[in-house]
């Protein structure tokens, strides 16, 4: 696979650190809404994520939308709004980064830099962030082979980042049932070619609410290192992804379930 | 989905009993060679699957190969063999029929009958099989939507035979570091659509020994009915398949592994 | 590609002579509806195809469907009006054969065998195909690679039957404004690998009116040695594909145009 | 498909006017290497361009690779020999931008932007294209759905750029012979949805030599408004895309078989 840095020839395991939360030896799920819609929005999802469990609270600040009709996310503000959230919570904070004029000042507010599907080949983008040491969540692109994704997780490396995450979030293919589908067979594929962690996002991976729970249970036990899920206080009025988005109760069970099965497995 | 006599709205569950032992009720293991070879190696492979705790022994006697000039499996031969195999092991057997003037006999010899991923929309062979009440395994089409799967469900249903058991066995795509894509998120999608089981081949479906048993654990996490493995006293000279068939040992501490969370979760 | 009869090397070029007309000399253009359902309709569908310069009728008795419960064909009956329609306008006549039972009986009716896109790797029935000398259409399945679909053909030849015609119908992808993705690109492909001629589908291959002149245009231009179109009396009432069939009007419009391209590129 | 600006509805045709070539009104032929690698390099391709007929000579500056470690292009250094190849030539030029902060200054040196298939929905780079009124090429990514591309188009158009010309280059499919599946049903369809241009590059599109002369000619026949492909003086030491680069003979020889369809059709 003509790997460097990200082989496992080359290193045994990478353990992410993110205020304490080690992400690659503990189980870490990280939850919250598609997107920042308001600072309510927000708060109500985050203290639903930190009850249930989640260890990280995620939201769209900017969002990559197919039309430019659709909302775009609330950009700084929406970052500011998961500050906030961070500072009631304590929960850390991920969120995407979609220029590479942004990296800089938006890895100021959040703990990790998401790097979406649609990006995964920006290399400009890519390029940027491994200059910062910033944690990253590298998403594998709908379209991409393990040897792309992996590449791209090797341009922030070899830039001087060690601190990736990687994300299996579903691939395009010609199934309709599932809005995308999701590929567990990537968790022990990576675990075998590189030393990355990698998390499983099973909201956008099935885009069904019924799909969620038995697909992150799957994840778990073919050994991910974490799962991402959507939460949000009232997903039928969401401005996005409104089939996908687990409620706070919803939430609470799924995590009871999912550390039950994470117990017995890792213990 | 346009289903009739496949739709959850019509019945609850199908359970399909062979020999007794109850697909759909309790976790069933079906494993044995790709291809029966010979008397020894498929006696051997039989040995290793009793042995393993394994229910039902597979082995193809006819085997659809890409190519013509490859090994064609030793039909009514080989049927012979498995036949021999299930008197001494008393485990049933299924083996793949292709032709649908072939179905009457093939039905004499085995247990279950198999409908391969290249010949799910064969019609002809759906509607001949649907004739008899043989329990039948009808394998997800590399190519297929679950609607066009579960439609070749209801072919056979519709012609009066109950007893059909669900197999995905990997879809098509563009990623190559995996033989196919296995779909786990038909898991949960079948159930919640049709009352058939559902079991998963991850022999096929990931065609990487390495990655059969982390996904044969996903895929009961999931809630999967059942897995088909491939089994056989020395892969490295199978005359097919001999990236994903595992040794005795190997079946062996994989059956224990696949328990272990089978218990956890089934009880 | 490991091909044997079929490669390039072993022949330069064959040519399947049906009742004179010279496939892989010539443009042959095989039009007609999609089924046959009705005396009447395939009557008026023939006489457009001769009337517009079609040299060969299409017309599907035994169809086969995704849903059991769709309009499955009139078999005999539907072989026995193409009979007639052959009889009055002298077209040699193409169907669909899709049981291994049905070759022989079945190749006493047409003049060219078709095997379906779902039925290219029923093995069973490509050996079947094999023994007889008919000339067959093999069409690409939609799943399938160009390896895969030669060493399909590789099958029939090796049984004896020399006469094999390729048909490119469109693949599966994701796109979903076009039904398949018409891959044109198989026409120089199959060209340089093999002797056998390239027939290209548009009908089924975009399942769009308005697409199939330019995508036929296109394929004469890339060197195909055929095309297949579908041409109903009615096709609103058609009972499949209403969306991809012509009228006797648009088929005359169709035929002008396609042969000007023709004899500007083949002289 | 829910496009303002970009639908056929709003508007009939675009031409978009590069130096006096009208693309969307006479057919452009746009070549050049695959990367800008030396001066006498590009100079030697400039005037075999030139010499051809070629109307717009391509060739990389920046270069989109999967590795972080194959060769990135020459950068600003490259723009400087595209500009002089201009000069000498009167070719205008084009020339892809990764990095939303590249495109003023690139904009300056070339006379339309490229925005290549892996950025396709990097949205940042799409709406800071838009603020410009350079001539843009916006090449369809290789899992991007029509939908999905017109979207994109529609993100430049909305920020005020109308001179956005549509290129399809292939998309990614599981067939192998091909590098990637060009979808030439696309030309037909992008016709009856907007009014944009649309060029075909069958150099990407089929990763063959061989296959590129029919492509071409099967683009034209199906109504392309141009084609993009790939020249350089010495293919076998190009520093990337060897096997689908023509020699300056080729491309002469090339020109002609186009040139001589595209009058039959275009007149």
């Amino acid at each position: 696979m003509d790997l460097k840095l990200a082989s496992r020839k080359n290193k045994k395991k990478t353990i992410v650190d993110v205020d304490g939360i080690k992400i690659g030896e503990e189980l870490v799920v990280i939850g919250g809404p598609c997107a920042v819609e308001s600072e309510e929005q927000t708060m109500k999802a985050a203290r639903a994520v930190k009850a249930g469990g989640g260890k990280i609270l995620r939201g769209g600040a900017f969002k990559p939308r197919t039309s430019p009709y659709s909302f775009q996310g609330l950009g700084l503000k929406g970052l500011r709004i998961l500050e906030k959230a961070k500072q009631e919570t304590g929960l850390p904070i991920i969120s995407e980064v979609m220029d590479s004029r942004d990296v800089t000042w938006v890895a100021e507010y959040v703990d990790i830099l998401q790097i979406g599907a649609r990006n995964m080949q920006n290399f400009s983008l890519l390029k940027e962030i491994g200059k910062t040491k910033k944690p990253t969540m590298l998403k594998r692109g709908m379209y991409s082979t393990l040897k792309e994704w992996l590449n791209c997780a090797e341009y922030i490396l070899s830039e001087g980042n060690p601190n990736v995450i990687l994300c299996e979030r579903g691939i395009r293919t010609f199934e309709s049932y599932t809005r995308n589908t999701l590929d567990l067979s990537m968790i022990p594929s990576v675990k075998e070619v590189t030393h990355l962690p990698i998390i499983i996002d099973p909201s956008h991976g099935t885009g069904k609410l019924s799909l969620i729970e038995p697909m992150a249970k799957a994840a778990v036990a073919a050994g991910a290192d974490g799962l991402m899920v959507e939460v949000h206080p009232d997903p039928k009025n969401a401005k996005s992804d409104q089939q996908q988005q687990m409620t706070p109760d919803q939430f609470k069970k799924f995590m009871k379930n999912v550390n039950a099965l994470d117990n017995f497995i890792n213990g």
